[in-house]
């Protein structure tokens, strides 16, 4: 039986040795020929100067690449700390079986050929679980290229780019689904003067995910930092437990999630054998876990330092106004572009600033940035004007964008910003021109620097998106898959129950006689059945009753229509309610996604939720407040938020009614999956909301 | 008088000779510290070994870092080609009326201080504006930071950044609103291995503009193409005419335009003393004139390769479908998930390809993109997998995604990729990891190459979004600005000249009684007046008339509403009309826009237009076909078109009526400066669409 994944998830010192730093390594099916695949780890070992001890194992050769080689996992004169399994797909099972039997703290298995693999591979990963679940050893893959940390020369890897001559160092750490981004961003971070602290090949997360990889680490000194290459969300329980964790101790987490686009979202399926969610619950998932999700791939490598300088848990109001100081409006106006197409508003100089400008004799055009223009480009006018604004109060941060002087004049307007590197207040510099030595000397100095408007913006806004972790808790087994819906009339206990208003609404049999009802008409009769979740498809509503008379007819033709349509389907009950119309229409739901847990989405209603895609969502629960930030995120719901004088919407009471019904996240005992009010009618301010349909799944 | 203005605009060798290969140059105002703005351009010109004859004038000294200097222009020996003025801003418009006299054929200002700076400088530009008119000397700037022409070796400019030991030729021209921008280009240009064929900063463009700059240059064999950097849309009519030449002669733009975001194009207008026009407007002026418009800077540079293999006068459909083959599963998620987002679709393979594949002996992950992986990294694998690609007909574009093997071992998969740089079909390659060889190798072999997939979707998506420039007219003189409304009635004779239908409509006497009308009840009443543009601020507009003496009822209310409320307004007449309910409501309109000239708009109606800025706009006049893609670009239209079982609504006679509308553009007899049709009613299918108000400016 397994006894791990009973046991607590927590920082794993000694897995991230194994991991990253372990004695001896055996490489099972090394092969002789360096060039290849399987040849490639045992030479940038020994190009790396691991001072580990290293096992080739090759039963067809008494030596590999000139050294020793080994028949066996068995053969070997100790049971090695982390064994890379090189072999083809169908050897791997076995071999692992062996490392199991003779208790191998860790293996990787760089062959694919498992679930992403049709019918065959499903059942081998099967058997690979098994393994995994009836002994200790730990499996990183399949489909993993491997390990790197640069700081022990443990280049484990197959990947070709580790041909490296010298691997940057650093203050972070790489998860990756994708291995051949490990290559890419070693490259890249080598060409932009980032390095790493380690670099883990994650595969398919058969046993080991990237959540569990990262909170192993939490406790090395050497990692400040995580950074995310992730291909759908997966394992987002884990994944959750190390963010939480992570923001505790103020480290740092960057995510660079494809699944943008419905194409790239059925690419990580196929690729990786794993079910794409939503991406924009998984955005949401990642934001209120206080991970930066940045967009564009240069900002995985340059956000880092600007997140040490904006803490996560910050005092009071989040950071939000960015301040620019520039020696060139072209390039300035590119970056203030950026920002603005991802919301991010640049703040303009306050007068009291402006007037410390004047008294400090430094000229400077006025508008949305601070331009200094080129005949500002010069030490202590940048210097002056970047002191003003460390001091300016409008500014939560300061962003210096310097044109051509910083190519072969970097004293000019780049040294005063390195010299502006102790100041407390986050401070940033993108560069016009490639000007490779300037930026070195910033990103020395710790200075956050940017060489593209786009990565400078996307890094800005990813950080700025971020929100301080909550008390979301992790609903376990609350799954829509097993979930059976409950009548309307029970769904509209548990509205009771949570206070979220509904209309109100009068059972009674579906046989007849219509009772009297205790509201007047017109009114709507609807069958209710926990057996008939979706009414209308079995003509089961019917619209504008006037009197008695009518809603006795409306029985009649509620049987009609259910003895035609679902004959064999139980349905003993009628739910009418009085006709309602509101100012809007929105959607408020509920639900646990199997990977982000319980999330409250709010939309707008009707057709448009489908047309537009507008919606906002987030962990639940969520306060009143939040609630209010979702409403504002929900485009339709600017038509009812008093917008050139039409009629205001009870947004309060929508608030309440948002916040309300995700507490469900905090009740597991009702064991409630999913929670649907569609829709929830907006009235005129003072008058409410009210659910007039709502759908409930119980597991 | 200006004789200019009224000549035919056209390519000018001379133009182009004195901006780009002047045989002698003046250096109004030289500084002898050649670290000095001013001292800069005599400085580059030396280091790059301009050939031609320079002239530092300076009254102040006799010699200018160590050549004679000269103490006016009129002391010089020659009329020089072209006067490089770098004198305060006081002192230019006396320099330019010398050149002027003297009948220097060029002249560029370096100083700003003109439009942009408040009362006196608009003062200042009128005058400069005046001298330009009564001369033949022609002016480059304000706030120009000069011209560069590579070949000649004319760094004529006080950029910095071009302290540059060599500079990197090429076969792409740029202009820039930006001087700063130049520098950047440059720089990044030479890190990225791509040349140019000249560069200019137009400044403020007070004479010279970006259009008739680029046009004098269409005759250079040297140049190839264009890049533009602009801050906002200005002389829209002259850039119209070069890209019109341009695209007849094959030689692609390309465009980085500022604006995208509000706070931007603010900026635009503060930095330049321009307008700032509405974004998207300025997209679809750019886009139907086949200028590809990039979002990413590095794109600029990037896209102009792939632009000459994707011809914009394409025969047949244009070119749409990408075929992506990789050896990287994630890297090229990343480049399908931006693609995604830009709305380009990667077209999977067709079972006919795949079974090339097969017979080949290639194995290759099925799915969104042709996956060789880590194994089929390798040259015969590579090349064959694009060898069938090329064959594919499913594949208009073919992308090849390479992986970490591009570093070290570029003869594994990039080689098989420059060794297909002959053939036919448009071939792009993107490099995952930061590989600089090969990316140098490919783009030598003038291969289009991409180093981030954000630059790589980018231009992919801009060089398709170009649209093939049709017969659009330029229409002068018809300004909104000086234009009078015409009454209701009046504007719906001219949208029975056009042929666009709208609702029945009776006029009749305000003063009453009601006249009998030619249709049913019930109707609404509007007051109809050339004065009351807009009826509902006045109380001029009555709903929902049941019968006869209804109506004159509603006569006596709109007389009592006009009395209260506009009693000094001329007002006769009443226009009565059925009560139409459409399924959608829509606005079309047509306007001269004051750069990009007549332009067609179809939007959302009622809020979502401004809530969700929900709309389409082409240059005017569009054919009817063109008219259902701008349908196809409004997502609210798409809750008419039969999406999930609704009332399909009659989408065709939108398409005839948004086309008949454009057609203005193409009388320019009427003097129609705006004409706007808000709602216009979307009748269920096969019953048309009906005008029910409409708004028509004449100038």
């Amino acid at each position: 039986m397994n006894t791990r994944t009973t046991a607590p998830f927590h920082v794993d010192p000694a897995l991230a040795q194994a991991l990253l730093a372990p004695r001896s390594v055996a490489l099972f099916g090394a092969s002789d020929d360096a060039g290849k695949t399987a040849g490639r780890p045992l030479k940038f070992l020994r190009a790396a100067g691991y001072e580990g001890r290293i096992y080739p194992i090759n039963p067809n050769r008494s030596t590999v690449q000139g050294e020793a080689a080994y028949a066996s996992l068995a053969a070997l004169p100790e049971v090695p700390e982390h064994v890379f399994i090189l072999t083809p797909t169908d050897t791997v099972t076995d071999a692992v079986r062996e490392c199991a039997r003779l208790g191998v703290k860790l293996v990787t298995i760089l062959a694919s050929g498992f679930s992403e693999s049709g019918a065959e591979g499903v059942a081998r990963e099967a058997a690979l679980r098994a393994l995994c679940e009836h002994s200790e050893t730990r499996v990183l893959g399949p489909s993993s290229l491997g390990v790197v940390n640069p700081r022990a020369g443990l280049v484990l890897t197959a990947n070709a780019a580790f041909a490296e001559p010298e691997l940057p160092q650093g203050r972070v750490f790489v998860a990756s689904h994708s291995g051949s981004m490990l290559g890419a961003l070693v490259s890249r971070g080598k060409a932009r003067g980032v390095g790493f602290s380690g670099l883990v090949s994650v595969g398919s997360e058969s046993d080991l995910c990237v959540g569990e990889i990262c909170m192993a680490t939490l406790d090395d000194p050497a990692i400040d930092g995580y950074l995310l290459f992730l291909e759908s969300l997966r394992h987002g329980d884990k994944l959750r437990a190390f963010a939480l964790e992570a923001a505790r101790r103020g480290k740092p987490v960057i995510a660079y999630k494809l699944g943008r686009s419905a194409a790239a979202a059925e690419m990580a399926a196929t690729h990786t054998g794993a079910l794409a969610g939503e991406d924009d619950i998984a955005d949401a998932f990642l934001k209120d876990l206080g991970i930066a999700r940045v967009g564009v791939l240069e900002a995985l490598l340059e956000a880092f330092p600007l997140a040490r300088r904006i803490p996560l848990h910050g005092a009071g109001a989040p950071l939000r106004r960015v301040g620019v100081v520039t020696t060139t409006g072209g390039g300035a106006a590119m970056v203030v572009d950026q920002l603005g197409i991802r919301d991010v508003v640049v703040e303009p100089a306050s007068p009291a600033t402006l007037e410390k400008f004047a008294a400090a004799g430094i000229a400077v055009s006025a508008g949305r940035v601070l331009d200094l223009t080129l005949a500002g480009t010069n030490y202590n006018v940048m210097k002056g004007a970047l002191d003003i604004m460390f001091d300016a109060p409008e500014f939560d941060i300061v962003l210096a964008v310097v044109g051509s002087s910083a190519r072969f004049q970097p004293q000019l307007a780049v040294k005063p910003i390195i010299d502006s590197a102790a100041r407390a207040k986050p401070l940033a510099a993108m560069l016009v021109p490639d000007a490779p030595e300037a930026l070195a000397a910033l990103t020395a100095a710790e200075v956050p620097c940017f060489r593209s408007p786009e990565a400078c913006a996307d890094a800005i806004a990813a950080l700025l998106a971020r929100r301080t972790p909550g008390a979301q808790p992790m609903v376990q087994g609350a799954s829509a898959a097993t979930a059976a819906s409950l009548s309307e009339a029970q769904a509209y206990a548990i509205l009771d129950e949570l206070g979220v208003p509904h209309a109100p609404a009068a059972t009674m049999p579906l046989a007849g006689p219509a009772r009297k009802l205790p509201f007047g008409f017109p009114v709507v009769a609807k069958v209710c059945s926990a057996q008939i979740p979706h009414k209308t498809e079995v003509g089961g509503v019917v619209l504008g009753i006037q009197d008695q008379a009518g809603l006795d007819a409306a029985l009649a033709t509620l049987r009609q229509n259910l003895a035609g349509r679902a004959p064999d389907t139980p349905c003993d009950e009628v739910l009418v309610q009085p006709m309602t119309r509101g100012l809007a229409e929105v959607l408020v739901g509920y639900r646990v996604d199997p990977e982000a847990g319980p999330v409250i989405m709010l939309a707008a209603g009707g057709i448009w939720a489908e047309v537009a895609r507008d919606r906002s969502i987030r962990l639940a629960p969520v306060s009143v407040e939040v609630a209010r930030e979702m409403i504002a995120e929900v485009k339709a719901l600017q038509t009812v938020s008093g917008l050139r004088g039409r009629q205001r919407g009870d947004l309060d009471a929508l608030a309440q009614a948002v916040s309300a019904l995700s507490q469900l996240a905090c009740k597991p005992q009702l064991r409630i999956a999913e929670a649907e009010v569609n829709p929830m009618m907006v009235l005129p301010e003072g008058q409410g909301v009210l659910a007039v349909d709502a759908l409930v799944l119980r597991s």
